[in-house]
């Protein structure tokens, strides 16, 4: 049962990686025509944050695609469609990763940034409709519903505090970066502890 | 047995999914030298579309690729050769795929929605090439017949209909891409259910 | 024992892939001033002939290494280094196509075929090193003499004809571009029938 | 046991080749504005010394990765984010290769050296956070002690000799290249043959 999701696995994995590689294609060397390079290069550091950034937030997602395929057990059309549309916004992210690299700290900054933030908003939702599906059509490992649960309630709360995170953009450009980066450290946290973090002491539906 | 075709697949989801992700190149942070920045990247909807399509196109290709090779138990050089040649397919459509987007809505679109459309009528020929070649060559799993005739069925029409699809670029273009996005569609469906949408009531030769 | 190169093999194959796929960045949609898309798009035909020589190139090397490696069972730190410097030669194949199809045609086309060329010459010796060396150093398959002795044959004659044709250059490019073409299918070709061809009826070593 | 840190193995795998892959889009074809192709080739020799350097440096780390995932068993969160941060070191060597091809041999070849020769030692700190974290958590293979003590003792001196190599940077270009590469070097050797060769006759805590 478990190789059904194999290859799944593997051209999912094959995303995340060269997504995460060709962030650094968005790093060029300046061309330097008076000055000293060193501030050359140390101007370009909008383009560092992006690039460590992005890179982070896509390790976290290949994280926990990697949790989620851990419990999915079998494999139909519609999840691979899912799976399909989940990594069409992974493979996107170079793109306003860029796009804020060129426009952090200048004028047209905002909407830059609601640009990148959008992005994980809508991944957001991805990864949550990728995983209520595998929930609602049974097929999850079903000696390990704990753990299922678990993550049912880390995502429950993702697509509104990204929206939150999207709407900041408005009210602050550093603000919403500050929290698109925590909301990352939230879902590289493991389930259980997450879960522990945003519903107390709640028992969960599982429990 | 099986793993003879192992590496094979390996290579191949290896250039299907790095294809899929170079196509994200094609889409660049704009310079702005006026204007508003939203404007800016609104008009860039030729590049997200052609991108948007052709990442589900490589993807839907997988999947077919996927079907033929779970059904494929032995490897012999004319396999690897012709399966090389679906590959070179493949990798080339980031190439039309950027044309599209930069013409896509400008006097020139038809030239560039035909190189579109041709390259895809091309792999459906190749892609017919390594099925009738592994079919007539005794390379099958025996034991699935019934799965390679439902294959068989889907891939009959395919050249036929692109080559619909090409033609019908010098009519209307909008038509023609949309035809080529709904037969993405056709061969994302299983096989069972696509030969009966074509076929209809006839019985397949191996039911 | 035969997981011992399975590492190599997988680390192997990446850049086999990779720089197969990296080709096609060489391929830009051409900007359009003046005059007809079509035939802006034909004129780069030396952009798609050196795009398709060089991935099924790398497509009949990858097939070579995976000869190699289907062969060779243990492993160690010299092999490692030799495999490292072979893919050094193959990640590099995108630079010389790129500058042949720029050139291709052009007055200095010859400077670009034998840039092309010599990688290619180069290519087939660090081949021979890595067959040598483990045919010298006990690391084949010792059930399987007979297919690693085609192989020897196969490759005995490769570094001489890979040298004349890098010495045609300086004699007619379009000739020394057919032969290099021509190298490729030879090498294509399984080593029981290639070295029946360039060895005729003599008897090899462990016949 | 052993599967657990199977993928991210493969994860990483993927990284390492697809930044080593990724080096060769540094070359590029020059245009010729007039002159000769073969001296323009010749004169862009920066690059092909930095692609090369960089290519054998991201394959020698892909070996010394192997050789700590070989003794590594155990994986959990921790471990997953520094081997994370590793990669995104590793992810970034393409951007100061692409500096140095750019500047060395110019005036402000110190800076692009020292950029250079800083992510080396980075890197280097990287690796030993990883290989310690794993060391003191219990996450080793303990019938693999005597390797994993070789591998501490050529990894205790890592970060000190690349801060001296980072330091004479400054002192001479030339030689903190010169010194980089032999560092390179000696951590291609294998770890048994490396502890002697700086530790000399010296027991190892774990003989």
């Amino acid at each position: 049962m478990q190789n059904e999701t194999a290859r799944i696995e593997a051209f999912s994995d094959g995303i995340f990686t060269i997504a995460a590689t060709l962030l650094v294609l968005n790093l060029q060397a300046p061309t330097l025509n008076s000055g000293k390079l060193s501030s050359s290069l140390l101007s370009q550091w909008p383009h560092y944050f992006a690039f460590a950034v992005s890179f982070v937030f896509i390790g976290i997602m290949w994280m926990n695609h990697h949790r989620l395929f851990s419990l999915i057990r079998k494999s139909e059309n519609t999840l691979v469609i899912l799976n399909l549309l989940l990594l069409l916004g992974v493979t996107f992210v170079p793109f306003p990763t860029a796009v804020l690299a060129n426009y952090l700290g200048k004028p047209e900054q905002r909407t830059a940034a609601a640009l990148f933030n959008g992005t994980f908003f809508a991944i957001a939702i991805l990864f949550n409709l990728l995983w209520r599906y595998s929930a609602t059509h049974q097929l999850h490992d079903l000696d390990r519903n704990e753990a299922a649960a678990h993550i049912s309630a880390q995502y429950a709360v993702g697509p509104a505090l990204y929206l939150i995170c999207f709407v900041l953009t408005w009210v602050s450009v550093a603000a919403s970066l500050v929290m698109n980066i925590l909301l990352a450290f939230y879902f590289a946290i493991p389930p259980y502890h997450a879960s522990r973090l945003t519903h107390g002491r709640r028992r969960l539906p599982n429990e």
